[in-house]
């Protein structure tokens, strides 16, 4: 398929990306791409960023069949524009798609459009240091149709967003407050899948947390209440004993492509990973006896999210002195060093936009 | 607040209600009425049906903060129009709005729009016996923002539907699949709120039932997997040895309306009623002796849907030899009757639109 591309006339100014909001800006133009059961993905085009019209009876609006993906784009300091792992984006995207009955779109493709996309929009991306282009790409169903049915038509969409550094005055290990009333998943549920009710459902849990002076929460699984799941929208890793936890895919955590690569990091570097349930109990008792080293979040926005302190009820664990690990700096370092081209990519797990 | 009414110069031709598929055909005006944090719910209006504008970045395409509610219009012999108990949909509609951190609207002032807006599309209240008018007010999060946080602006918004008859053939027993393997809600999850995400989440199992041939999901709950949630998006009761149980609300089942008004019925009518929670292994067991005399679902569409086989694995129930029972019957009687004005109102359910 061929991407038309229609630019607008009206470049906006480019904003320092360090004096905004998160996801508040967006370039010049979009990626848009249509689906019918009919033709299936058709019309693949850049255009000018603008408005979406849908039918007030579009079924986005009412059953929520909609999936998302987050990634980002990042300037070298030779002036090169690096994805980091964007296949994995795309793959992940398909399998939330699977989940949520939405028709599968060509991967390959989809990234051929991104690298087009942000081609046309190079100028948008940040170059000072820490700032990057935020890339949301995301699914529709836009059939007007009150049916509980899936959408006969779809939407897919990519739109860009400069954004700041994450962490603008040093890396600040956070508090973290365990959830026991709501629940983010289930097995069986939606969990794994990047679609939208999984978020806007755990606004609850976070108000709470917010309000008792923890800036997020963790989720323990919804069947027992015991195991840890994810902290906030981050995977969540533990280091005990000199040895890695991080709970392990159950169909309801989220396959973070940052949990994959920590992962897949940890390994070189010859330290034991385990992909397994872990209790909170554990984690208490691995406090309690000084073997709980680090705790850390780990996503797109944030990368490395050291986590210092953890509550729940009476209970209240500080971990490394609420510094951040040692092995969480390094972590953190490689992996922001490969994303933007400071350090040798070993691994091949970035992709040049040409 | 005053409804600022701009009626439409160009008014669609009127189908036959039964000739049309459900929820695909919407009448010629919309209400609409706008939030803003400053402003709390402002500009209530009612407009000429038409698309809505939104930024790529709409918190309701990337965070699902979105909640609807169903209901209808009757036309009765006489005449009249009838809303059937349109303040708890209202009332429903401000709980999802708390779980999904959607700002409340004022319940009265709904009713009164969604009035003004069928008084104006008196005419689409389809007369025929068994049509109806379909009534659907959604909220949803407008912000243009990727942050993981509640939209600070949302639309509330009503559409209207003419709808055939939900029975064109008679009432037909349905034929339903246990699953186990897909989750619909778990405790402290969304299930007894109307948000889309639950609705979409729900499509892969209804994809397996229909394969498998039969109509409809029966949802078990998402810990134990082991006792009666709903079936498919309705309520479900089972009359058991001359009483009648019904899942209690334990927050991942939804709180139907018709599934409130049939209990106060049967109470009315001096059946026994119990709602509690009830294990497959009862039902099965029940059928086993001879106890379990019908079975059925409940909802807005349908009304009631009587259950004729239940099938899990291996095992199937045959309930009241695939025929509506009598009690089904006479609740569908009655509650359609009550509906249309064709029965007295005695529990004063009914708000007629002058």
């Amino acid at each position: 398929m061929n991407i038309e591309i229609d630019l607008t006339q009206n470049l906006k100014s480019k904003p320092n990306a360090d004096q905004i909001a998160f996801g508040t800006i967006f370039t010049d133009h979009m990626f848009v791409m249509d689906y019918s059961t009919e033709k299936g993905w058709y019309d693949p085009r850049i255009v000018p960023y603008q408005p979406i019209a849908l039918d007030p009876a579009a079924m986005i609006f009412h059953y929520g069949q909609t999936i998302f993906e987050g990634l980002k784009a990042y300037t070298t300091p030779d002036d090169r524009i690096l994805l980091f792992r964007p296949e994995k984006n795309f793959r992940r995207l398909n399998l939330s798609a699977d989940r949520m009955s939405i028709p599968a779109i060509d991967e390959q493709f989809a990234l051929a459009g991104l690298q087009k996309l942000i081609e046309v929009e190079k100028e948008w991306v940040p170059k000072a240091v820490g700032n990057s282009l935020y890339i949301r790409p995301f699914i529709i169903g836009t059939e007007p149709n009150l049916s509980l049915a899936p959408s006969k038509t779809y939407q897919f969409i990519i739109i860009l967003s400069p954004v700041g550094s994450y962490y603008k005055d040093g890396i600040q290990p956070i508090k973290i407050h365990v959830e026991y009333e709501y629940t983010r998943a289930v097995r069986g549920g939606t969990g794994f899948a990047k679609t939208a009710g999984n978020y806007a459902a755990a606004y609850k849990a976070q108000e709470k947390a917010t309000t008792e002076g923890y800036s997020q929460v963790l989720w323990l699984d919804g069947i027992e209440k015991k195991y840890i799941e994810e902290v906030g929208s981050m995977n969540v890793f533990f280091k005990i004993n000199g040895e890695v936890i991080t709970p392990e895919l159950n169909g309801s955590i989220l396959e973070g492509i940052t949990r994959m690569s920590i992962i897949e990091l940890l390994k070189g570097w010859g330290i034991t990973v385990i992909e397994r349930r872990i209790s909170l109990e554990e984690l208490y008792n691995a406090a309690n006896c000084g073997e709980l080293e680090e705790a850390f979040g780990t996503g797109t926005a944030a990368v490395i999210s050291p986590i210092g302190e953890l509550n729940w009820g009476n209970r209240n664990i500080v971990i490394n002195k609420s510094e951040i690990g040692s092995l969480s700096q390094k972590l953190y370092d490689t992996l922001t060093g490969i994303q933007t081209g400071k350090l040798e990519d070993l691994n091949g797990w970035t992709v040049e936009v040409k």
